[in-house]
């Protein structure tokens, strides 16, 4: 399909929708976290996106409204089943409806497995650089990251399982992955997620996979769910989400589900000492979003989004020195400045003071993300294009 | 006022809203838990209202889906600045915005108090009956509940700290009060509330006040929160929330507040490793709620729960062995079921079987409430007023 098809059949994502002033963290605290000016900077750090979400969704929210009475959620049958749904026709993938618990989003998520799962002091198994909340959460919850920094080979992310198990001291208890990975947006092959599952049971790790990426697959990719591994099962969590693929993190809802009967007992009992229950509005809004109309929607953002990615790899890649890892999945590209030569602080300065982009710092992931920035692609084309051309302005003397 | 005058000024709350096949607990799981008809039955059990919120809380929402952009929240002042409003207003209490934090209602806010303040083992008090969700927690997180029961003096219930200072071990680190009290509905005096204080700190315990009712108050009452108590400040936790004041439980928000630093950064540090962030719509919710349109409305509401309250008691308690305990505070009314000299399964029996009403079972609140069943009168008056019918009807053969 061309350029000008894809937008032909997705002009909705093409609106510019006012975020300022909505109490909307990304374009809202970008001067305060960033100092890039409110009015003319263009915010593309925080993971969520400037669209609205499928219509279904919207629908859903307001016969809510239109009833009127906000009290106790009660029968969340069809929520179950909406998931159930989803993860067969979406990934082939069966899911019992007894091994689901709804958190409150996926950091929330994230933060019961450590605490269910490993105790004060133990180490917990990180692929650097990855999502900055993995290893906040861990710290705070005082245990310990241990970084598996990922090797860059060809210009994109692959594991080095023989220099993990040198690294490791034993008493590591869990090993988090994010699967398709943020940032750098591997799509893991079965090889590689085997082998994850492999150096999980060599050190006698919990395996928390961390699928909130797995819609937002590019064309010509497949995400294979971790729970498709064989021989896995008795050590695995998965964690999914409605948010991410739906652009509705504000609704704070993420399912961690578990198969295995000993680990959902344990999850289950902190989650009642934690007295964990989802809010109504999260529940409304996945029930609606996991279904056909939900997927028509999805299939034609991921092509919008693979159109931006095109734009926007094309244009940084043609600035010398500054390289995008290629996406095969999520919306978040990730910009190598290492070829400019330049130190951090400068390329930084760049980015933030000449084009007034609000981009994430690549030290925030981890250690590996020294000389990157995370941009965030889903936005209206035209905001990409503009940003395309500020970057191109603002490292134009090294053309 | 008149019981007419209130009817006239109070329409609104007569509608009659269907809950049914809604996804609301109260109506939905009646049959399931209680064996009451949906088609024919009253529910009268779980505490929520069945009436919408104040319009100013329906147009926030309908605004957020307007603008349809459901991402990370930002910027929480208006938030928090509303918090302070109301408390400042509504009880005279001012509010430190760094004291606040917002957890996912106030079970969780229960949780995280008691994760943040007691170990596995350690004793925790409650003054019984009382909200059975505090117990649930407590258990569930492995520590000990120690009850304390109220006593029954002149159909009302009071504590009395001399049998209580003889009940405790020693191994307590933590005593939780419901103020208002749910159930029974009392409004605590200054007194008895520096009675609590002074108990807390004789047993070096965290008090931990939760405030969920403040606003529930009938006409004539006054709620004295328990920061305006002396010398208390370096051990509470305050907690209040807008869901149960206006109705919006779905919404899962509630906020814990201590002024205290240490106690304060203990919570912090364990909010960080949970993490626990609020959903938007409990947010935009309460911003709009904590209003002055949201305190006119309140008026109002707690005028006809009022009217409501009357109405029942006279029915109640003009049925010979049934007792009403008069309500200050909260729309949940506690019935004595001990002078009809029946045992416990046959009081319920009549109720869930001949009046097909589902209440409360007073078990659940702890010691205390054998003998008692809980009614919510946070329904339309008319169907107030056919619950007394078939309860009146229901103990027919003891007129």
């Amino acid at each position: 399909m061309s350029f000008d098809e894809i937008e032909a059949t997705s002009t909705s994502f093409d609106e510019i929708i006012e975020r300022r002033g909505t109490h909307c963290a990304k374009w809202d605290k970008m001067e305060a976290v960033y100092g890039v000016p409110a009015d003319t900077g263009i915010a593309m750090w925080v993971a969520d996106m400037d669209f609205r979400p499928p219509q279904v969704v919207q629908d859903a929210l307001q016969a809510q409204i239109d009833h009127g009475v906000h009290g106790y959620f009660g029968d969340d049958s069809k929520y179950l089943a909406a998931i159930q749904w989803w993860m067969e026709h979406r990934h082939g993938w069966k899911v019992d409806a007894n091994a689901i618990f709804t958190t409150h989003g996926l950091v929330n998520g994230t933060a019961m497995c450590v605490d269910a799962f490993t105790a004060p002091g133990d180490g917990v198994v990180l692929f650097t650089p990855v999502y900055h909340a993995f290893a906040r959460v861990i710290n705070a919850a005082k245990r310990r990251v241990v970084e598996c920094p990922l090797t860059h080979v060809s210009g994109r992310y692959e594991m080095d399982f023989d220099a993990y198990d040198a690294m490791l001291s034993g008493d590591e208890k869990m090993v988090i992955l994010c699967s398709p990975h943020n940032p750098g947006g591997r799509v893991w092959t079965r090889k590689e997620l085997q082998g994850v599952a492999d150096f999980a049971k060599r050190h006698d790790l919990v395996l928390v996979s961390d699928e909130i990426h797995h819609d937002l697959v590019m064309p010509g990719n497949t995400h294979i769910p971790m729970a498709h591994i064989e021989g896995i099962e008795d050590r695995l969590v998965m964690m999914t989400a409605t948010t991410k693929t739906f652009n509705m993190a504000g609704s704070h809802v993420g399912n961690v589900i578990i198969h295995d009967p000993e680990l959902r007992a344990r999850f289950a009992q902190r989650m009642a000492a934690m007295g964990i229950s989802p809010n109504s509005y999260g529940l409304i809004m996945a029930t609606a979003a996991y279904s056909p109309e939900g997927a028509a929607w999805l299939d034609a953002l991921t092509e919008y989004l693979d159109g931006n990615r095109r734009l926007f790899d094309d244009a940084v890649n043609a600035i010398p020195g500054l390289k995008s890892m290629p996406l095969e999945a999520t919306y978040l590209a990730w910009v190598d400045f290492s070829d400019t030569g330049m130190e951090q602080a400068e390329f930084i300065e760049r980015v933030e003071k000449s084009a007034a982009i609000a981009a994430n710092h690549g030290t925030t992931f981890g250690t590996g993300g020294e000389s990157f920035l995370r941009f965030n692609l889903a936005t209206p084309r035209a905001r990409v294009q503009e940003a395309c051309d500020r970057l191109t302005n603002a490292f134009g003397d090294l053309q």
